[in-house]
């Protein structure tokens, strides 16, 4: 990294996208090292998405240079490489509060600031929205541009692909950019990316950016024949035929840190009719040598140093990795066990798997429902899928999980991993939902783990039932118990009561019956006697215990990393509905969650022992009060 | 339709694919003749997916001649094109009973037979699971083939491409038979479709077919050349890129009605290694000619007149309609008022909406993801989106629903359509999960009316209110009350008490509405006064309302289409958990339900207003015999 010492200060002068404008363009190459350096400076600090956001700082200054944000819609697909767009756009300032609490979002995000034309997180969104926008400003006969800027991938996304499709038919005039930087989340891992690799060779790009340069300087103002030799340079090269194919006309690929040529070519661009793919080749990590040469460790990574490129977060052993562990040692011992992903291969933890048995291993890239039906096929076929997906992403393939798996009660083993709340990623990444979006579908046995030792019985347990299960987890460190060698098969529906209950009783499950039990020993300095039981099922739920509870105690408090509705408190609520006890629950509240500090997070959600014990001393005042 | 019993009647001799094999090549259009008389027959009695089964006759034949089913699996997309495949494989007797309670399923479906290796109904699995099925095959070094048979519109579908893409990646040896009948549900709509109308010309398809089948006739044996060959033809013809892009082996297009050319062609694919894509043309409602001209109407059918053709269903006025003409009535005042559907125009209604302003209606195809995010920005630019699609589909766009409009609080009004039970399709199609797969999801606002003014009255809601709404009824026909010509504007969240309660209080929402009442006066005959409140909205709920009432009323009985698990009889048990009082729960159980008339699965379910009754009963004589 260089100096920024030594350097004429251009981002000083700009707040927004009008500034840019009015720098020259052989600046703008120093803007970017500038803007390279704040990032590298702030996620150094922050944390956050930075191989990604570094490799798109060209295209971010080429864009706004080129179109007038907020006029013209720029979507910014998944969105963590959109921090040089917070820069450039009146968030300078701001930047370095990315990604903690009452900060700025690491994603666009529509309520933050109205150059961000529209929210993002999960993966290949963007075109279906720019269609939207797109049809909306006809209708209204307005004139602005729109603009996805899209990774290579999301554009593996069945979501892309209808996007694309749908986009291509109705022929409304859209710009979409493929920014290429050849890397998905873990790796390359579908027929599109070979499809990409094939036609992205340095010596294309070249071949192709000469001819374009060759016709742009000789028409200088658009021009029906600039697009002609688009396409007649399509047939030549035949790069983009997949693409043709969908209804666009394709242009490229062009490389993407030559911010001149960019700018020359979306120049171009944004003046052709109809549905345009712009293919660009860029690097992750782009401008910082260790993310260069690791952008998977640098995709989202934590506090880090600057010189050495050192993470200073301690890693705590993880579920994750706890997880990881377990089912390579199940799998040694029964070869009917596979495993699939979908571009979660490092955060899920299986990519030790995938290197033990590279055969038993399938990454489906950014295809949520496709690995869940994919699953489903595997395990009508004898096979005893695992399919780990974080909690917000299973969100993508409910049908699959109603439709393919539990319909016909096929044994797939669903890991949430990342389940609760996830922190700096925010709104779009808690995975708060889906002990409510699994409750309802029959077949499907839920559990969560209370701490690391559970997990392993859970997975064993899984594996026993035949029955599709779900187990989630949250993300991060685990408590910390003795790991125990043996794993037991827990019985089914069958909760775990911890510590007997006199006034109150806590009912918690996953990570929220460590709270508990913390709970339980303020409240026991107040002599009040707290019971904890750790339901470990949400389904089935021990109905039986929990009668048999209320006919002793009259308090209950449940207690979860969810939202409250269709989760846990309403199955307990539900349960005990008629049984003339009082019950309480902690959860998430009926609201989105912002992004920030999990601790600060727990905190405001009421997920803490001392809220906890709270909670459980007030409901037992009031009573006291209405005698 | 020719008579059948002027001819041999092969199909006597049939009941499996070894007895199919056992006839001679040119008896097979015979055979094929039998079979569409067979379903022509069934389905004017039964009612069914006439037209896209009476398509796949030919291709079934051809199948099951050249395959061995079922140790080679074969997965039929949707389903619904699967009638022959039925009757080839042990369910010649049965077949009368299609869609009828107890009878066979409409719908391949695993654990009604070994010849049915995956079940389907929603649309775009098909790919997904067959690689499932390859991979296990090759995990488990076995031999069978495995073959997905997929249409024209379910090739649409995000689902489709993520499947192809890992497939032609992955590389196994499987085949996908695209059966192109040029016709989605409603009708052409993504650029795919505009792709496969522009290669598949008569023209194209003769001079494919003669040189394929010049090719087979020099190599009789499995050779490499007809591999070579094919794919020298396909640069020649450079009709299927795109699939041969994603890693395919594309062949085709071939005409899919001659029975012994597809033979031939299959024995030859069938040993094809890596995957393979076979492209055919065949005619939805082949062989009878009303299908065949108007095949919408005979996609799915009632019972019919076989001479004329003729529906025998009266059709009475549906949701649908008066959906369909309040969105245009109010469309007229706001041109900001956009519909959109995924496939199912005529089904939710939108063609009418689609003829009168055909600039403010999209149908995305097969791809309810996509059509959710696409709303999302619409409404971002300032549209007032309505998207309408079955309960069932919407389950394919949860997190788009999540995602992209509620995290965002954009106003689009989601219309669930085919809410609660739908008959005789069932358990794949059945809508009664929505009431649970909506209700966690903050921002939105969920109702469901209980006649056809209510409906008007929550359109008109839901515009007002500037927020994501989602409105769900059921299929068929409205009440019947006097149609009211003014709409009003409901006052959110709250409920509507219909009859005052004395000893027990029924809370309903949606078309159960009705039963309550038909239960009331049932208990009012033994002098039990109970009271009926309409509860409009699942959310927000009229909390405050139920908590008054639970000050007067000790009994109450909530009733709904949907599971009870996550849907109102949760959130009633939830809001009145520690009142004291007794809440009952009448809805569909923790299970799938099965396929049947739709009075007899509601009277299964306990949806009716004698068990109502008998459930409200039974609750105050307990309480009685309590003291």
């Amino acid at each position: 990294m260089e100096n920024t010492e030594n350097k004429d200060n251009l981002l000083a002068t700009i707040n927004n996208p009008n500034d840019l404008k009015k720098l020259n363009r052989q600046e703008l190459p120093l803007l970017s090292q500038e803007i390279r350096d704040k990032i590298i400076q702030t996620i150094s600090q922050n944390g956050g998405h930075l191989a990604s956001s570094l490799g798109a700082v060209d295209l971010a200054i080429a864009v706004h240079y080129v179109f007038n944000s907020p006029s013209d819609k720029l979507l910014w697909d998944v969105g963590h490489q959109a921090y040089a767009h917070k820069i450039l756009t009146e968030r300078k300032e701001t930047f370095c509060s990315i990604r903690t609490f009452n900060g700025i979002s690491g994603f666009p995000k529509i309520s933050e600031s109205a150059y961000d034309s529209f929210g993002s997180g999960h993966a290949s969104t963007s075109i279906s929205a720019a269609l939207g926008f797109s049809c909306a400003r006809d209708l209204k006969n307005e004139n602005y541009n729109v603009v996805a800027i899209i990774g290579d991938g999301s554009m593996t996304g069945g979501l892309a692909f209808e996007g694309l499709q749908n986009a291509g038919y109705l022929k409304k005039k859209m710009l979409v950019i493929l920014n290429d930087n050849e890397m998905f989340i873990s790796q390359k891992v579908g027929a599109v990316s070979d499809y990409f690799a094939k036609i992205v060779t340095a010596e294309k790009v070249q071949k192709t950016e000469n001819k374009i340069m060759e016709v742009i300087n000789k028409f200088h103002s658009l021009s029906a024949p600039f697009e002609k030799f688009i396409r007649r340079a399509k047939t030549m090269f035949s790069p983009g035929m997949l693409f043709e194919e969908m209804g666009f006309a394709y242009i490229g690929p062009i490389q993407g840190h030559n911010i001149n040529n960019l700018i020359l070519i979306l120049d171009k661009v944004k003046n052709m009719k109809g549905p345009v793919l712009l293919h660009i080749i860029t690097k992750k990590g782009k401008g910082y040598e260790p993310a260069e040469k690791d952008p998977v460790k640098y995709h989202g990574i934590g506090k880090f140093d600057i010189e050495t490129g050192k993470s200073f977060s301690v890693k705590n052993t993880s579920y994750t990795q706890i997880f990881s562990e377990v089912l390579i040692k199940l799998a040694q011992k029964n070869e009917k066990i596979v495993a699939v992903t979908a571009a979660m291969s490092e955060g899920t933890g299986l990519s030790s798997f995938a290197k033990t048995f590279p055969d038993r291993y399938f990454d489906t890239g950014i295809a949520e429902s496709h690995a869940v039906t994919f699953c489903a096929g595997l395990a009508a076929s004898g096979m005893l899928p695992v399919c780990a997906i974080y909690s917000t992403f299973m969100q993508r393939a409910i049908d699959n999980v109603i439709h393919d798996v539990c319909l016909q009660n096929l044994p797939v083993i669903f890991i949430l991993d990342r389940a609760g709340l996830v922190g700096e990623d925010g709104g779009t990444h808690h995975g708060v939902f889906d002990l409510s979006y699994l409750k309802y579908i029959p077949n499907l046995i839920i559990m969560s783990p209370c701490d690391e030792n559970e997990l392993q019985d859970m997975l064993k347990t899984a594996f026993s039932v035949k029955k599709p299960c779900a187990i989630r987890y949250p993300r991060g460190a685990v408590t910390g118990v003795d790991l125990s060698r043996d794993y037991n098969i827990l019985e089914t529906g069958k909760a775990q009561v911890l510590k007997e209950a006199l006034d109150i009783c806590f009912l918690a499950i996953g990570n929220q019956v460590a709270t508990c039990l913390k709970a339980a020993e303020i409240l026991e300095k107040q002599t009040i006697k707290a019971g904890v039981v750790n339901m470990r099922f949400l389904k089935p739920l021990d109905e039986n215990l929990l009668k048999e509870l209320a006919l002793k105690i009259k308090n209950f408090i449940t207690v979860e990393e969810n939202v409250i509705i269709g989760g846990l408190g309403e199955s307990v609520k539900s349960c005990l509905c008629n049984s003339g006890v009082n019950v309480e629950c902690i959860g998430i509240a009926d609201e989105f969650i912002e992004h920030g500090d999990v601790n600060i997070l727990r905190e405001i959600c009421g997920l803490t022992a001392e809220n906890t014990a709270k909670k459980a001393f007030e409901l037992l005042k009031k009573q006291i009060t209405a005698f």
